[in-house]
């Protein structure tokens, strides 16, 4: 068999590793490999290099991806799709395996409906896709940012400061929740439930009122106060126009020095969740997501993609994993809220 | 209500962060929590001290226990079922929560059928205890493992040799299979499937053949050779008769080297794969199992341990946890060694 | 003799190795230690405890300070010279050791004019004291950033994006420089060298002109661009009127974005440079610190401080480790320029 | 000008930073820069090939070394006096920078007397080469010990053991003093100071008495008992006839395990302590020398190798490096040995 692979949207620490399963498993059944270059671009421009044993050789630890990435654009992708069937049929591929997010399983899908041959992977650090327990890069993810907030609780005591962290997660909470908990924070605040900046400032100064020194709060980039709450403005626009750079970190901690009357710091940890080595678990399951892809090709399997239950890799179609974002439950939030 | 906590058996990354979360729990629901010295041998010879916020500040990402622990006896714990019973009333104690690995869980059984109120929670690196997805502390072990692989690998190439390492693993290959398949090591031997040393040799020496300049071979402590296959006479007394020094990694070396015409170096990593700070990950799984135990107390769930399923936590029989030991099943293992 | 230890200023892994080791060696010399909370107004206001072997276990790889710490005032301290004098005579000392940065041996400096028997240990991780080859802390803050970076640039590539990555260094680059030169960044930027920022678009603009796909720019929070050079203005005031939020990393990242037309993010690192567990090289020359003052007491060098020179500690006098801020040499910046 | 580069002996962290070094920086003054395969190996057999800036690009924190090593055979060395000289007039090399240890460096001075134009970098992980103050490896070595000894703590604890830790140095105890004085061990061992058996029991036995529950002990891999004071043999030969297996770790546990009555296990860091990303202090001294040697090739200072004194990279005679090796002086240790 002849099997296309390529990755497409943001870093995610595993791609790597899945890219060298997928060659290492083709190549024991006797497949070819070859890898599309910067994601969706490369299928549709046929742009792409043969992948075989040497070429995947020392990258099972690297962030990032050899093949290079690129943002999906499905309209363009759906303008495209009888020249990606040209490409599958010149190049004699008998599938394809995107390795992507949300955006990259809407256009596998797409691609799927229309009778391409593809099984995805699913890959995001947010772990928010529905049909699978977990996706590799979360782990890799929540332990950098773990390490960061085991070193700023030092810092803050040092300062006797609040420090609020502002990790990944613009649509669900899943790193602030295991991030939060891992590192004892003692507010974690997710997109998937407005919060309240009274009972933050209240649930503070009850640690201040203690006796502790300090306080971290955990916030992911997309939780959002409730209406009318916050007196610092949305701050979307910068002095610049620009929105990029304010956040819901640097409005809270303006808000929280202004009802506590202690210091408080926004610390945003940015792209360096994103990046990089990633961890033994994100190695193992994207090791067996690969393999696992290679195995639905020689089944013919389809329109899914590979998932884990339990402990157990499965096939899962791949419009369960677009339909919905997977949010953190209630249960969840009030689980760490009762132990922070 | 009153409950008691104790830690018993080896460490494991991870202890410390369940006290905590039973003391933090229990705290909000207005409970007092003791803790046993010791492990069993506190609960048998009633040496205490109470546990607070206070007493848990600080621990979340400490190695080890503060409460000390100790090696389970259970002839010692049978006799010892009366003392236990009269410690409790005593102490006014509404159950008493151990954590520790199957020994610990199959004394809890011994007082659980006894008639003693007791919540388990499992805990063990080797991620042998069945009725769990996974325990916390096997994370931990398996990422030390992986990161000594990784630096273990640039000196093999560089020193052109074999390198064969020893990770734990008595009874069950987990940690080699997960750290082996996270490192890419070359081949992974585990205890459930005894290996044949010409076609470990075998392996090793194709990898030369095509021009590769090392290998890594990961072995669990307890892996045997199948019956008459290993030149080298089983190393288990050493020089001064002891038994300890010896190993499956130091046989093999020979063996490999011998057959291979290459230089082979045995590396044991031992004790350093139970100790430290525990991942993010052993730290969600610690703390969601003691606040989840606190949670069973309050149900008057006896007899029972927190377990791992997917990504919920439940509470299974500590029958069923004892009954059988979880091994590495046949499809993993093949699915380990098909993409290495 | 009788020895007071006391720490002073921001958060600097290392200093508790300092405690630690002033206390073990002072035990072993037949002393007796105590430690004044919260830096000099320990001092001043009498607030202490005795410090014993129990009282340092298990804090050398802490980071913090088991003492606390706080910014000292030099006003408020010359006023309370004679309440310190008091103090020392009450408390029966021999000597203090305060542990600090620039601010705090300005102080002990004046304390020591005065006639008050003090050994300086100086502590920052900026690595801007003069008299000193290194202070400790600054290991551990290059180590940290260094990570930090090792781990942008895959995102940098995987998303074909400028990174400005901003590190501590308010008045001197060390940090940014060291880090830019382990991390390979492609511009290093300090505040001893006022950039020019058509040139570092010109830099940044080669390296993508010659098919490379990313650039990371490593920039001192302090460093300055040449007066008249950048179109966005000094962003030191955000929408709320507060100074903190804006940057120097923010302005160049629109500016080199403008340049460029490429995409162009800040990432500012912040808080968590300074925080956590200290490098072993940074737990040595604590420790190595530690033993020096306690020696220096007992053979009376009062008004100095430790210092390294080469593998040697030292004493050095107060005067001249903080007569002038070691700033980055032109040699050494222009060292770093070429190999990157 | 034309420079040829080759690494030489062991592996050691931040070899790849050299060579990278040496080729930006030789690239910026318009060089060529050449690679030798395997150390002498390549310059004696004339294998060899180019490096540019894409030959190093992402190696910068890789352990190991791209152009592979060997260890060097000084006989065979001798006899390719003149074929070294003849391939490096056939290729037009101006000068060759052999980055080693003792060996190497030894080597250089052979061919360096001998009228080659040399430029040495020294390589060791021990830190035992005279005339530098530091050589990069050694502190990514420390670290990886230290990181070791802090994970081993909290299991001696929990186990109430002594552990013997053994860290490389098979001549000097660098090493081990080091991480011992890092990680806090509670007695370190040195090749430098043969140890009295009954004295390292006398302390470990003191800290047991005075309640503490473990005690770890730091043992260079070269360290030697006073002759006589051991009640176990030498174990140099193990079952098989072989040496490689026993060691001074192994005969110190028997020797506290009989003495203390305390269950006491050794445990052989091994070469994990060689391999791997280095720290960035390593990258740093490793980018200075690289740059350095080039500057010295343009200088025309051949027969002296790069160093590090104090804050500055010096070139120094071969003959001060190779004339003594640098060993642990008595004030080291005992500044050691009176804080632990």
């Amino acid at each position: 068999m002849r099997i296309g692979v390529l990755t497409s949207g943001g870093d995610c620490p595993g791609l790597n590793a899945v890219i060298r399963s997928v060659v290492h498993r083709a190549g024991a059944l006797g497949d070819e490999v070859i890898g599309f270059h910067d994601g969706w671009r490369g299928l549709l421009e046929c742009d792409w290099r043969p992948l075989d044993h040497d070429a995947v050789a020392g990258i099972l630890a690297q962030g990032g991806t050899v093949l290079g990435s690129s943002r999906v654009q499905p309209a363009h992708l759906r303008d495209g799709v009888e020249r990606a069937r040209a490409h599958l049929a010149d190049l004699g591929l008998d599938a394809v395996v995107p390795i992507g997010g949300e955006g990259t399983l809407k256009a596998a899908k797409l691609l799927s409906d229309a009778g391409l041959p593809l099984v995805g992977v699913p890959k995001t650090i947010d772990n928010d896709i529905a049909a699978t327990d977990v996706t590799f890069g979360f782990d890799t993810a929540v332990g950098v940012a773990t390490d960061a907030l085991d070193r700023l609780k030092t810092t803050a005591e040092s300062h006797q400061r609040v420090l609020i962290v502002e990790v990944m997660g613009r649509h669900t909470g899943w790193i602030a929740l295991h991030s939060g908990m891992a590192a004892g924070a003692h507010a974690v605040l997710v997109p998937e439930r407005p919060f309240d900046v009274a009972e933050v400032a209240e649930r503070v100064g009850a640690r201040f009122d203690a006796g502790k020194r300090f306080a971290i709060v955990v916030v992911a980039e997309g939780a959002k106060p409730l209406p009318g709450t916050m007196k610092y403005e949305d701050g979307e626009r910068d002095i610049y126009g620009h929105e990029r750079f304010s956040g819901v970190a640097r409005q809270l901690s303006l808000e929280l020095e202004d009802r506590l009357g202690k210091e408080a710091r926004p610390v945003i940890l940015g792209h360096v969740q994103r990046g990089g080595t990633p961890t033994a678990y994100d190695r193992v399951l994207a090791t067996r997501f690969g393999r696992e892809a290679v195995e639905a090709v020689h089944r013919g399997e389809f329109g899914r993609m590979t998932a884990l239950r339990g402990t157990e890799i499965v096939m899962v179609p791949l419009a369960d994993a677009v339909a919905t974002l997977k949010t953190v439950p209630a249960a969840r939030y009030e689980e760490c809220e009762t132990v922070v």
